[in-house]
């Protein structure tokens, strides 16, 4: 165990779930803070609650905060803009090159600005997200040295920064392939039944956006069946 | 003139008014984001659109942008948080010293994250801010080692960063008094009848909190009546 507190930015996604997963096997004190910020695929907060709820039916106590903010103001992207299409059917190759249009301009930027906030507030020591960068997809601020550069922004312009009591930023996933991340959250339990990826924030996974290809790909070569399916199959949805 | 394009963080106060008569001076495009942050004294935005009209009316155009964010949220600011008193009657000293309970965790950062996400969109080269150091009142974000630090970091998270077109973080009044500040401005011809100030967001100016206290003392030592006061008192109402 860590002698530190952890906040969670928890979309209730694989990537936050293996995250949140790893924070409660590692800290004593685990917030969690998930984004209501106008995506597509709001319905990954729904499923965020229910990872959480069966993370603590298993004894580890959770402190979930939630936080709105309206990303279609800024707009420019088609996680967050209902008239620009989610890109379908790409080629691995397709979605590892270029910044795709489901790009929201420096999400994590403002995300990481917020947790901070909640992070001085509630005086947490760690935030912690499951941000990578080996199937990511093309995203700027997903990048390692994005995030060490932000810790230092984050220490130089905080109450607890100046009072050297810096924030570290963690981000366990960085070097994870999806299939590593799989077998990470595996060897530590982690159950993705709600863990939701789809761009298109359906019940039913779209299977061809970026997101769904980059999971399924990552639970193939895991060599695990996608929880996720695998409950709705047996919800008869599937 | 500068060959760049400019996005001004103005809130409508005193400072931020002073940066926008320094951008249109020296920008040929001008963009101004307001936040509506949940603020006390959110009467500020509606004074910011008269600051704005008037220099349009002079033949300036300007591009409004308004940001919606509701930082109470969070909490933990008497700016933000109404069951929070506002400090009044400080002395000079007493502002000069530690960080005050008016402090919103982290809002400069999350204030930079989201001009970013403009800046970004709307492809504008650089953010200015009229951040300061010298009257301040004991604010970490406001430092100036802090907005050098965020700027290498939204240049680490973002496109414009990643293909070496990078938005620079603009602060013209850092090292500036508030005297010096109202000089500055005064020498460019900024009118400050609606440039708000107060803590309490009344139409009235308390008079005494921090903000009211610093504006005070730097009309007085700049050797300038305050716009502000001048115009209430000709519609009667001071």
């Amino acid at each position: 165990m860590f002698n530190r507190t952890a906040l969670v930015i928890f979309s209730g996604g694989l990537d936050s779930t293996t995250c949140l997963y790893w924070a409660v096997k590692n800290y004593n004190v685990v917030h969690t803070l998930t984004f209501l910020y106008g995506q597509r695929n709001v319905i990954e907060v729904e499923y965020a609650k229910k990872t959480a709820g069966l993370i603590q039916k298993a004894g580890k106590n959770i402190n979930m905060h939630f936080f709105k903010i309206d990303l279609s103001q800024i707009g420019g992207s088609a996680l967050i803009d209902k008239n620009i299409a989610v890109p379908k059917r790409r080629t691995l190759k397709d979605i590892g090159c270029g910044i795709p249009i489901t790009y929201v301009p420096f999400r994590n930027g403002i995300f990481l600005s917020l947790a901070t906030a909640f992070a001085e507030k509630e005086d947490l020591d760690d935030i912690i997200g499951g941000w990578n960068m080996v199937d990511f997809s093309g995203y700027p601020d997903c990048r390692e040295n994005f995030l060490k550069t932000m810790e230092r922004a984050i220490n130089s312009g905080t109450k607890r920064g100046i009072e050297e009591k810096p924030i570290h930023v963690v981000f366990p996933l960085i070097h994870k392939s999806k299939m590593e991340i799989i077998k990470f959250g595996k060897k530590m339990g982690a159950d993705y039944s709600y863990a939701y990826s789809c761009y298109e924030g359906k019940e039913i996974p779209c299977g061809e956006c970026d997101s769904c290809i980059l999971r399924k790909k990552g639970f193939t070569e895991a060599g695990f069946e996608d929880d996720f399916l695998l409950r709705l199959k047996r919800e008869g949805k599937f």
